[in-house]
């Protein structure tokens, strides 16, 4: 399960692993519009989370960690998205992974450097979608969720893994 | 009741006001200590605040505002904290309130720019013990109680509770 955590949209994407390959079991936003309170915002994505994590049962909760260049008031913000990700993982006994946005793009585009669009291009082919996904957090969630089943499932899945970093 | 959010220790402080003046009914640390995956110390935190908001069943939750100055690695770091607490006050249905460092030191000093051990020193003084808080993650959230406090029982209550910004 791979979570793009924002405070007014929460990215979700479910990825199935599967001896065919990959294929998309869920994506959408979990919503929490401005004109809430802040704590009933947080509220609301830990009732989206809750609720997902007990239809899929995921075996790991990929996030993609993209801290830099933003500045300390939304930094704030999307940690009070994270923080509540992370806990509604805890709380499924789930546990959370890390992907640097350069991870992502190389485990779905081949580059580091990939521009959002080819991401998203390639979150649809590769999940055999019939586009990319409409929402770029969906797409952004799916995309981290592929990055995480590409390093566990590789014939060097403990080596590799370790480009995911457990969050801590 | 006020919260000093952070990863590795949350300050809490619980302020009774009565015809008589303010004292104490609380006050400590929550701790997560490193070591443990950052989803279990949310899990900790979750905890420990489910357990005091419970016990204590506060009129708000009072948070300070300390964004600026940090940066983005440690301002995402304590937003997953803050998040915590939003999510465990609005599951307990308690609102919560901002203030700015300058509205804390204003609130228990009389002056916005007081040194840090002028708070500590006086948030003993003003709830009646034996000397300052050991802890300054549990003066800190004293301290923002205090200030919450002295903003809704004013003369002119509506008023200066604004103040205190809803946190959104």
């Amino acid at each position: 399960m791979g979570i793009d955590p924002g405070v007014a949209s929460t990215g979700f994407g479910i990825v199935r692993v599967g001896d065919g390959g990959m294929s998309a079991a869920d994506g959408g936003v979990i919503e929490a519009p401005p004109g809430k309170p802040m704590e009933g915002r947080m509220a609301l994505i830990h009732d989206g989370l809750v609720e997902l994590l007990a239809k899929h049962d995921p075996v790991a909760v990929a996030l993609e960690d993209v801290y830099f260049g933003k500045n300390v008031r939304s930094a704030i913000a999307v940690g009070q998205a994270r923080g509540v990700v992370l806990l509604a993982a805890a709380q499924a006994g789930v546990r959370c992974f890390d992907y640097t946005p350069q991870a992502v793009k190389m485990a779905v585009c081949g580059s580091g450097a990939a521009p959002k669009h080819q991401v998203q291009d390639m979150v649809g082919l590769l999940l055999g979608l019939p586009g990319p996904p409409r929402s770029d957090h969906a797409a952004d969630a799916l995309a981290v969720a592929i990055c995480h089943a590409a390093h566990s499932r590789s014939p060097h899945a403990l080596r590799a893994r370790e480009g995911g970093v457990p969050v801590g």
